[in-house]
């Protein structure tokens, strides 16, 4: 069984220029070490502002092919912090092939893996599918000196079989870097909704599987350069435990690195008196692989 | 698309003759049509209290063939107040094959179809798997006059796959009879995350499948008749719209008929603004049919 530890999560704005973001965030990654971390989650995309408010074919060029600009120093960050640390970025893997990819990388600066994103949100103000061919590599998990980490992205959050899958594989705790937020002129009041679908679905992914779950969000309000939709990027980054509890969460506005206690303990503790996956009925699951009754 | 129609949760608690349980269950069902109800939900079992308390053999005697002497009074019931009823009972199938199943009946009093729980716990005070046969066919739904629901009980609402499997045979809302409860001598303050997760989950499947959920819980203090745990049912019987939010919620105590607008054009209405149906990866969904990665 593995320790505790602490994890941070970045929640931050980006701007215009990819290097001013890669350094802005090793020097919240050396903070977040600082105070105590252990492991370190960025938000999804953090060298980029959130180019997908609209489709222009120009922005393929902030891609970077693994390793490359943002891994070099983020390596280099992991290694002097001593932390394990997932980096979501935008990956050209060939020509014409882009992917909403998060690698992780080891204490040592080393790749554990890497996750390409599996559900691409299509809407107004998120052109993902424009962007990012769909991952082809599954659900992997990652093993690390803390223990089993599913790292999804984003979109993944509002789908139970990401997390259910992740949660088979061994996770203890699954990383969601992100990017969401409401439309500029949508109500305040919708915007809370949003928050509260959310964290519930998400909450509700801990619950159901028994383990740890954390969604670094971005902050602020993104204005595309050209025709397209602002997006108020919502924050919340939150943290919950093994039972769906809201361990900590951080402001809407507000740049914070995040530290929570994990205890990789309680995820079989909770699981002896919640035996949800000892119950499932797994001869009876065929329809979930397919795409409606009708 | 289906009409607006209204939901009535019977929340109660159950004493130890049957017949009496079944006279009350009518009144509460004629009740409930008085104020408006279109569709009506009993508590999981209603017709016994929760027996499963302990391991004993005699209480088989509680179980009925279908159709047997609940039917019988609720399709009466059902006819007469001209709605849709949901009636979970404790089946007798066959010698020493019992089920854990809730009947749909229509407003003429005929069934609809039956459901015969498929996910069983086991658990100190909750021996489920030594009375209730899994049941063998799988998560159906049923068309009823105000639309397509599925049908489930207490322990699958914490499996996203009953939920999501009942969404894509065309649910517009999901059912779940309930009995759950704290044992006697865990802390209020336990009892409380309990009952957040438990709607945690549950608010996170309708999220999830964008559709309305509905749980109905019995209430009061249960004692074994020899040596067993007792269980304090918790109430909180509930609504969560498709966007998994808090339509009604009923007390932790008190006996409650709640009633609750339904409106089946929000399921379309809220997949459109959040595609999770369109998104689905089926093809890479392969390990949710197995037990464990390892």
């Amino acid at each position: 069984m593995h320790k505790d530890y602490t994890l941070a999560l970045i929640q931050c704005a980006m701007q215009p220029d990819p290097q001013a973001n890669r350094e802005k965030a090793r020097d919240l990654v050396l903070e977040a070490a600082k105070r105590g971390a252990d492991l370190v989650c960025l938000p999804e995309l953090f060298a980029t502002p959130y180019f997908c408010k609209r489709e222009d074919g120009e922005y393929f060029d902030l891609a970077e092919e693994i390793p490359g600009p943002s891994l070099e120093i983020m390596a280099d960050a992991a290694r002097q912090a001593k932390v394990v640390l997932a980096v979501p970025l935008f990956e050209r893997r060939g020509p014409g092939l882009y992917h909403n990819t998060a690698v992780l990388l080891g204490p040592d600066g080393r790749t554990l893996g890497q996750y390409r994103k599996m559900h691409i949100p299509e809407d107004p103000g998120f052109h993902e599918k424009f962007y990012f061919t769909p991952g082809d590599q599954g659900f992997p998990v990652f093993d690390t000196p803390l223990g089993r980490v599913g790292l999804l992205i984003c979109w993944d959050q509002w789908f139970p079989e990401a997390a259910r899958i992740a949660a088979l594989q061994g996770a203890e705790l699954l990383l969601y870097p992100t990017a969401i937020g409401r439309l500029l002129g949508e109500s305040e009041e919708e915007g809370e909704v949003q928050v509260d679908s959310w964290m519930t679905v998400q909450r509700g992914h801990a619950v159901a599987n028994g383990l740890f779950l954390a969604a670094a969000n971005r902050i602020g309000l993104e204005e595309p350069d050209g025709p397209g939709l602002a997006v108020h990027f919502f924050g919340n980054s939150f943290v919950a435990g093994p039972r769906g509890e809201v361990l900590s969460r951080a402001s809407a506005e507000r740049e914070e690195i995040l530290l929570t206690r994990i205890e990789p303990g309680r995820v079989d503790a909770t699981r002896r008196a919640w035996p949800f996956l000892r119950d499932r009925r797994i001869e009876s699951y065929f329809p979930l692989l397919e795409r409606y009754g009708r």
